[in-house]
């Protein structure tokens, strides 16, 4: 693990419309990884969640986040970010999920129907690893 | 999150040679999610690894252990797979590494640099989940 920059070979894999495998840790101290659209976004990392789900209930407890995103063409070549939930930002017009949702191929993506619960999760980076 | 059966539309996403993320939490109670190689073998995910590296240090001190696999071509279908780790094997022949190489597309792997320092971590089903 090295600082908190992005080395300039690894951008295109948070510019890229992949998926990310983000982890998290659940209130009995065991660790759970679920598929995340995100966006990299003047130098944190962002989400579109709801208050309702349990990796928010996690974050409430342990802010601890860990986002990792491999090249579908040489899963080898990753990135990991580690960083921690730092702000929280009511979305009920699902604003960030339209987003999301034409970042990654839908030009049409309509707003979720949960979209009264959603939220904005900002992830700080503080370090980034690779392999 | 159901038992630890896995679903049959989603044993595929096992049997494919597709890359894990494996989520494993550090001594300071932060996540950690990593890229890895695995076989799923008799009701248990075995993985190749050494006894020097960050996350073999992680489960001497919390066991726990998530693996999520997602289908690349429609990376909204996954699995999560939360369990520990139950066992460690020594492996100074590098067998596994040679199986699981050959497993995800090298016919001739050789066994690595490091063999003397290898283990097969076993990591036990216990709790499985899908999108």
């Amino acid at each position: 693990m090295a600082d908190a920059t992005i080395p300039d070979d690894l951008l295109p894999l948070l510019e890229a419309p992949l998926f990310a495998a983000l982890g998290t840790i659940r209130p009995d101290d065991t660790v759970q990884v679920n598929p995340m659209w995100f966006v990299y976004d003047g130098g944190q990392i962002r989400f579109t969640h709801t208050t309702k789900r349990a990796k928010f209930r996690n974050l409430q407890r342990n802010p601890s986040m860990s986002l990792m995103v491999f090249d579908p063409d040489d899963p080898q070549v990753y990135i990991e970010i580690r960083g921690r939930l730092v702000e929280v930002v009511p979305d009920p017009e699902g604003r960030l999920y339209v987003r999301l949702g034409q970042r990654y191929g839908n030009p049409d993506q309509q707003p979720p129907p949960d979209k009264a619960d959603r939220v904005e999760l900002v992830m700080s980076i503080e370090k980034v690893g690779r392999h």
